[in-house]
Formats: structure tokens, C-alpha cells, sequence
């Protein structure tokens, strides 16, 4: 690889720093730009009905400053403005927000287009980094920052003439992370010299990673020093706009807001030039695992799924976090084991804390159903298994049980290399151990008290035996062991009973009962049989003749 | 969002940090664990097919450990194991590596899996975590202690009895991330008491964030007190394993390399349990784009993205970074002409260094073309267009020109909504500018110099004029002059020349030029002509018909 075309990005020198010591306690203000910066990266930006679509998911999840376009750039993003404050569907506590390159003309038709609107937020932006003042511009320091004044100046004149409208200022220094810190604040400063905030009436100092460039520690480190050296620095609000270009764009936004930052400007699940702005649900859900109120309503995060596919028209990766198809799914046999036992553990507690290993966020709480946490493929152990039979059939199937039937599954994940269902587990559970009929398939049954013995009972039993009905008799303390004797003395099956557990499936006249046992065959094995009935007994002798049947295969 | 079901995070105290002043200067130990948590995490895991493919490609990237399985978890892994081992296929630099729970007959039988390798790491973990230990074990500190103990004991045993594989140890305390950090240290220094590493013989401990559970700065927090904290730190390889839950798992494990870490293990693009585990891809070209040799070959980033879609069956997301379809297309304008220009300065200074805006890379390290840079929707301006031109036709339009003809594909752009490829503008641009042949088609022309004044020529022009052909006449100082006079006086043409510009195109005897005239209409408006021919005059002569034929429509 040709390391030697890159240079280090040369580190910030804080040896103070204060950001890595805190911690985050409240949400951000956010401004979602996913009609400006989301959209003009899309193969296909949005027309009006996706617009208007975007917009008001972005109203009805809490949002209060929505950059709704850049109106001087695009005759569609023009006309949206207009058509959002003409039909009044800017509710009064929002802003819109609208971008603007800090030159005359655009200014103006800026301005044009937020006539009319009760509050807006005019961005004025121009690059200042060092390469591009080089290799765009052609300018020095100054003339960038004339460039900014100019532009500042023109804002600040158009929004005099507008007293209609509650217009707040933002200003950006584009590619800010390519910018030297000192000029980055001089620069902030001379707009400030221009708009003259007030703690009263703020101005927003943005700050992008436009390209990420650098470590998000570095990030953090020349927020906190814009933090600490910016002038009227309680009239400002300290905005972050992280771009995702080496991946870590949520992270630098956390660790702008602990250094510092008051806003995140950011888009759903991440959409923007490149590799995307950064993702405001992600890090919303973020505060919101660590009981910070995200003052962002997320409740129903499939919808806002639908609503950013449909309008971008890009894909949502199914590992996306929070998001995705596979985002709550365990495969893994040990993590649908301890999530079986979490659950359980947390329902035994009847405890309101989430603490479930595996899943740091309960799926309902975003609208998701627990449906998706346990799939079963060759990866996959009893515990999976155990975990969908109990899940969609009630059947608290016994441990050993369990590593008996989950071999049945194994074998059959192996051979085909696929994911089995909890419907394909079902299958493969009631073929061997509920449905089959041969050689033995249980009728019905009678008994009466031992008249020569008290506590024993006798057992008449009607069965099909290879199809044809008979009858067997058996003696035992209970039904069950005489049923066991009959079927070893008048069908000559051999074995012996080692176990019997049941309980109770569903409730009310719908109730049944499951009853599993445990018995040696014939060559010492262990066979399990199950059977399921509304009478105890009948479910108990049903799982009788289901481990016979399996015996009989010895 | 019931927030109250969370708890924040305690924070780690570790008021000297001294992980936020250091800086990336090397690349970690990586280890790909692709097939073993990303293969279980897969939908449908991999079949032996698919595990070569991936295991060569590994091997081809340059890794020098690679997590081949859980061979006592699955006959699929188990038997991939044999395979690579019998088949020779693992190579002498190349440590296989296997995971195994601290359960004795599953240590036994990963060790009959790796037996006749050379170089083998078996990697053993039991969980460790406050939760795990509550919910899931029902055990206190000692009750955990024990399992890794006693599975450490019996891999040290099973070694000894192998001396002809050389078997490096590895322990995770798995769910680090939720277990207390004495705890963590206690136990993994139990294990080292078992194993007793050495500087010469290092064992790895391994300290996953099997769920990603606090921001990135409290992960590097973790990781400092742990290398801190740990006995026997020469005789220690310090292990990361991140997860990417909160979507930070690449600033985790940036952060956790400046703590102390010296091995990463992940996976190719972040496949893996739930939101994947993390992207060793996204951290290698990070470390590469700072000029520090990744130690991975990640030169043909898409064919590495084939094998990983392959053998995983999911999609890699279009704005993954590095790797996405989008990363390198520039959709915006202002990012466009940046970019332009950019390249054209670094052509000038004919610098190696990679300095281009919005690029934080050069694609065709990655062995991606430039194709992708520059992509025109209703977003972009002139910029994206005359690059687009300029790369695949060859033309500089000048920049009047490039204003003037942006605006017939933003009309384009802002009434479909569509996405315009090369094709469709050079397709716009030859229908307005080259081939248009009413009312004037140009066929051939003939100078002499003007007997009456030396300085002057003589033009006869041959034109097809509605479709008939006839002579014009016109004298200039020039050909072009001479031909405007003529289209002025014959004609009827009502246009004035402002400006003329030219330049070759292609090389050797495939070498045209190309003519730009820039005339004043009937109206005043300017109107645009090109011309394209072998011949310099002829192509200048077909722009000043180009522009007549246009300067007819007004």
C-alpha cells in the first residue's frame, strides 16, 4: 500500500483536556439536514411528494430545526420552501433552516424564499480549510474572511428589511477539520463581529467534519479548544455536523458533545454525501440505553425505516444498529441461551430494568417485536431451539429434552447449511414425538381400583397396535406405571420409566396439559416421548406410547 | 421513550488517562474472526465452499491469525479444521485459531481438531460478566474463577500431550464489557497462573466488548486500567474485540489501540453477531490514510468485497465506508468543482501527496477507479458536468460555456428528478452544440488572399442552407471573420464575435481540435458555438455554424 501519499493529521495540543473525564446528561439541540445534506447525495434527490413525506416524519418525531433545503441551488428546493410556509405546514415551535453559500446572489435568493416563514434559520457557509483556500480559492486568510463578512454583512442587512420573520443566524466554516484552529476561530469571530449575538439571542457556530479526517478524539480536542477559545462564547450555540468518512462519526459526535457542542446536525440512520452525515437516531438511542431522555420520539423506528428508504431510496443494512433485520438476532447458541435466561429471569423479578445479556436494548421499546432475537441455524445449540418451541408452542421442553431433540436439528442444519424456522422445529418435534402411529397409537384407557390391593390400579388401555385395535391390561401404583407394565408384559416393549415431568399449556377451557418421560430402551439409551392431552392422564399415557414407538426402532 | 427501564454507564475512574495524548504510530496484531462470529451470525452459514474462499482470501490479505472455528460447537466446523490442516492449506506463517468454552469435553475435542497443525492458538473464554454470573451461571466471582481455571488446566495438559503443534493460549473474558474491572483482572490473572506466559512465550488476553455498552472513550478507559492493572504485562498480548452495538466500534477500537491494546480482532466490513463485530477493513485504511503501513493488503478493495458478499450472502451497504458503491462520488456542486480543481492542482504540482477535497483517499489505491467521483443529479452545477465531460470527451469547456449549458441539464435534472450519466449530457451537449444541421450545415470552404489588401483573405464557404447547397462569400482578417461577415451579409445571421477559444483533443493522427466561439445574438443575448475537426479552421468555421444555427431560434 502507498503509505508514503499520506501524512498524519497532525495532533492537538490540549494537554488539558477536559471531555475524556465527562459524561453526557442531556440531549443535544438536533437539526436534522435530511432534506439538504441527506438529500443532495442521493442518485435521485426527492421530488415534492417525497420531500413533503420527509419532512413531516421529521415534524413528528420532535425535531425543531429542520434544514429544509438549499434554495439558491436548485429550482426544487426553492419551490418546497415556498410550498411549506404557503401551506402553513411549519408548525410554530419548529424553524426551518436553509444553506447558503456566502455569496450575494444567493444570498438573496435566499432570502427570497423564506419569506413569509414565522421562524428560520439562514446557514451561511464558505470552505476555509487550508487546502482548499490553496487549491479552490486561491486566497489567503483574508480574503476568506472577507468573503464570510461579506456574506455575514448581506445577511444581516436582508434580515432588517424581514422584521416578519424571527430569522437566527448559523454560520460554518466548511471543512472545518482541514482548517487551522486559530483561523477557524478568527474567522467565527469576525461573523460574530458582524451579527453582534447576545446570550438573549444566540447565533450558531457550526462546526463540520465535512470530511472526516482525523481520529474522533482529535475531533473532540479541537471542539473543546473552539469550546474554550471562542469569543461571546455564551452567545453562541455550538454546533458539530460530523461527516462518516473513517467510520467514526457517531463517535465524534459523542465526543464533541462531552467536549463542549450544544447541537448535532445530523440525518436518519446516517444518509449524506459519502459515507453519510452522521446517524441522529444512533446516537439519540444511544443517551436513550443509558436513561437519557433523547428528546427525539423513536418509538417506532420500522416507520422511520420505511420513510428513509422510501425517500432516499437507498437500503438500510440489516447490521445497521438499532435498525437492521439482524440487529436483535442471536444465532449463537450460548446467546439465545442466556437471553432465554435473562427474559426468564427478568419476568421472575417482575423487575422494569432492562438486563438482558446480548440485547442492550429491549426491541419494543422501538416498536420491534422479540420475534426476530432467536433464529437457529448450524451455529445454534438446544437453547435457540428450547427458546422458539417455548416461545410460539408453550412447551418448557426438560433440559435433557432438549439436548436429545436439539441433535435432530443439528443434524439436519449440518447437512443442508440452512436456517430452520421455529415452524421447521415444530415439524421435525411433532413428527418424532407427537403424531406418529406405528407400531403403537393410543385410543383410549380406563381405570379402576385394585380390589385386591388399595393402592394400586388396574389399567385397561385401547390401542392400535401396528393398526389393528386391541386391548392391554396393566397393574401399578398410578396409571402410568401400569400403562408402562402392559405395554412391557402384553406388547413386549422394553423399557423402563427414569422420569416424568408436566405442565400446563395455554389457560382456561383451552387448557392442556404437556406431559414428557424419560425411560431406558431396550439397549440402556435414553428416549424421550411427549404427549399432549386436556386430560393429565391421557397425556401422560400418549407420551408413554410416543417413547414406545421410538423404542421400537432399537 | 421510557427512559427509566436504562441505567448510564458508570464511568471508570482514571483521572490520568493517558490515552487521549497519544497517537496511532502502528499497526496492531490483527486477527480476522470472519469465519468463526462472523460465520455465526450468517443466516445460513458458510458451507466448506465458501469457507476456503474466505480463508484463502484472509490468507491473501496478509493475516497472520485467523479464527478458523468452534470445532466441538459444530461438525461443519470441526471437519473445516481437519480440512485446512490435512489439505496443507494453512501456511507456515499462519496461526489457525479455535474457540472453545471452558467445558472439558469440548476443550478435548478442539484439540482433536487442530492436532498435526503447525502453529495453532486456542482461544478459551467462559463469561464473566455481573449479569451473566446472576442470570445465566447462578455463580458468584470464585464460582466463574473456577470454570476458567479448571479449563485452563486442562488446555495446558492437552498441549504438553501435543508437542509437535506449537499452541499458543488465548483467554477472553467474554462480556468484558460488563464485568467489573478488578473481577476481569483477578480472573484473567488466575488463568495466567495456570499458563504461566513468558516475554518469550506471551499468552493473549482477550477483552471483548461482546455487547458494545458505554461511548468509546469509556472502552479506552477499560482497556488503560486493564494494562495497567494486569500482572505479568510483558508476558501479555492485550486483546481487543469489539462489537459494534452503538455504532462505534471503530472509534472503540482506535481509542482502545491509544490505551494500550496490541491485537484487533474483526472482521472483513463489520460482519458479525447483531451490528456486526468490528470492521478491521475500516481500521487498517484509517491507520493507511495516516501514513502508517496497514500490514493488510487492501489494494483490490472490490474484489475483497466479492468474497465477503459470497461467503456472508448480505449486502455491504453503498455508503459503507471505503467499500460502499457512493464513498466516492461526489453528488454536490461545490464538492464537484472542489474536486476539479483539486486534482488538476495536484496534477500541477505533479505532488505524490494525496491532497484532494472530499477525498480523504485516493480511490485507485483501493484499486477503484475515478469513474465514481463525480456523479450529476438536480444537486450539482456546472462543476460535475464539465468534469464529466472533460474525462470522458476530452472537451475543457470554458467556463462561460460551462455556466450556459449547466443550465440545460439542470432543467433536465430538476424535471425528472433523475440521476444524468456521461452519456445522456454528452448526448445533450452533441444534439445542442455539434450535430445540429438546421437551418446551416457546414460542408467545406476554400481561402485566398484578398488581392486589393494583403493582410485580408477571401472566404468561400460551401453550406447547406435549409437543406440546399450553395456558396457564401465574406472577407476578414481571417478565415473566421471572414466566415461571420459572410453568414452576416449572404445569410441574414444577426451575430457578432465575442470570443474564440481552442485546444487538441487526443494525440497523434487521432488529434482534432476543438473550437469554442462565443458570439453576441440578435437580442444581445451570448450564445455558444463548437465546432469539432482534424482541421483547426474547419472546426472554428463548424462553431461559428453551431452558433448561427442557435442564434436562429431567437
Amino acid at each position: 500500500m502507498p503509505i508514503q501519499k499520506y501524512r498524519a493529521f497532525e495532533p492537538i495540543d490540549l494537554p488539558d483536556r477536559q471531555w475524556p473525564g465527562r459524561t453526557i446528561t442531556k440531549a443535544p439541540i438536533w437539526c436534522s439536514v435530511d432534506l439538504r445534506d441527506g438529500n443532495q447525495a442521493l442518485i435521485e434527490p426527492m421530488d415534492s411528494r417525497r420531500k413533503h413525506k420527509m419532512f413531516d416524519a421529521l415534524v413528528k418525531m420532535g425535531f425543531k430545526e429542520i434544514e429544509v433545503g438549499f434554495p439558491a441551488a436548485s429550482d426544487t428546493d426553492f419551490n418546497f420552501v415556498r410550498e411549506i410556509i404557503e401551506q402553513g405546514k411549519v408548525p410554530a415551535d419548529v424553524s426551518i433552516q436553509v444553506l447558503t453559500q456566502a455569496r450575494p446572489e444567493l444570498i438573496e435568493r435566499t432570502f427570497e424564499a423564506i419569506r413569509g416563514a414565522p421562524r428560520a434559520i439562514v446557514h451561511l457557509y464558505n470552505s476555509t480549510s487550508t487546502l482548499q483556500r490553496r487549491v479552490v480559492f486561491g486566497m489567503d486568510r483574508d480574503g476568506i474572511t472577507e468573503i464570510a463578512v461579506k456574506g455575514a454583512e448581506l445577511c444581516k442587512k436582508l434580515r432588517d428589511a424581514m422584521p416578519e420573520t424571527e430569522v437566527m443566524f448559523e454560520y460554518s466554516p466548511e471543512s472545518f477539520t482541514g482548517t487551522e484552529l486559530d483561523f477557524a476561530r478568527d474567522v467565527c469571530a469576525a461573523v460574530m463581529d458582524v451579527w453582534e449575538p447576545t446570550p438573549e439571542r444566540k447565533v450558531i457556530l457550526n462546526l463540520p467534519a465535512t470530511v472526516e479526517m482525523a481520529s474522533p478524539n482529535i475531533y473532540a480536542d479541537q471542539i473543546e479548544w473552539m469550546h474554550r477559545n471562542l469569543p461571546r462564547r455564551d452567545s453562541v450555540i455550538l454546533s458539530l455536523h460530523p461527516h462518516n468518512d473513517r467510520g467514526t462519526g457517531v463517535a465524534a459526535a459523542e465526543l464533541g458533545i462531552l467536549a463542549g457542542a450544544d447541537r448535532i446536525e445530523g440525518t436518519l440512520f446516517g444518509n449524506g454525501e459519502r459515507t453519510g452525515n452522521v446517524d441522529v437516531i444512533n446516537i439519540a438511542l444511544n443517551m436513550f440505553t443509558q436513561g437519557i431522555d433523547p428528546q427525539l420520539e423513536i418509538g417506532d423506528i420500522n416507520e422511520l425505516r420505511d420513510v428513509a428508504i422510501e425517500c432516499n431510496q437507498l437500503p438500510i443494512h440489516p447490521r445497521h444498529p438499532y435498525v437492521g433485520d439482524l440487529v436483535f438476532t442471536a444465532f449463537s447458541g450460548s446467546h439465545q441461551d442466556a437471553i432465554k435466561k435473562g427474559m426468564a429471569a427478568r419476568e421472575k423479578a417482575n423487575s422494569d430494568i432492562w438486563e438482558v445479556p446480548y440485547l442492550p436494548i429491549d426491541p419494543q421499546d422501538l416498536g420491534r417485536s422479540y420475534e426476530a432475537i432467536v433464529r437457529v441455524n448450524s451455529q445454534s445449540g438446544k437453547g435457540g431451539i428450547s427458546y422458539l418451541i417455548q416461545r410460539d408452542f408453550n412447551l418448557d421442553l426438560p433440559k435433557a429434552l432438549q439436548a436429545s431433540f436439539s441433535k435432530v436439528i443439528q443434524k439436519y442444519t449440518d447437512e443442508t447449511g440452512k436456517e430452520v424456522s421455529s415452524e421447521l422445529i415444530w415439524d421435525f418435534f411433532e413428527k418424532k414425538y407427537l403424531t406418529r402411529a406405528e407400531p403403537f397409537e393410543f385410543v383410549t384407557y380406563r381405570t379402576t381400583p385394585d380390589p385386591h390391593a388399595s393402592e394400586r390400579r388396574l389399567l385397561t388401555a385401547e390401542i392400535k397396535d401396528k393398526g389393528k385395535l386391541r386391548e392391554i391390561h396393566g397393574k401399578g401404583n398410578g396409571p402410568i406405571a401400569a400403562f408402562v407394565n402392559a405395554l412391557r408384559s402384553e406388547c413386549n416393549v422394553d423399557m423402563r420409566l427414569k422420569n416424568y415431568t408436566e405442565h400446563a399449556v395455554g389457560t382456561g377451557a383451552d387448557a392442556a396439559a404437556v406431559a414428557y418421560v424419560e425411560v431406558e430402551g431396550p439397549d440402556g439409551s435414553t428416549i424421550w416421548g411427549v404427549g399432549i392431552h386436556p386430560n393429565i392422564v391421557q397425556a401422560s399415557l400418549k407420551a408413554l406410547i410416543s417413547a414406545a414407538n421410538q423404542a421400537s426402532d432399537i
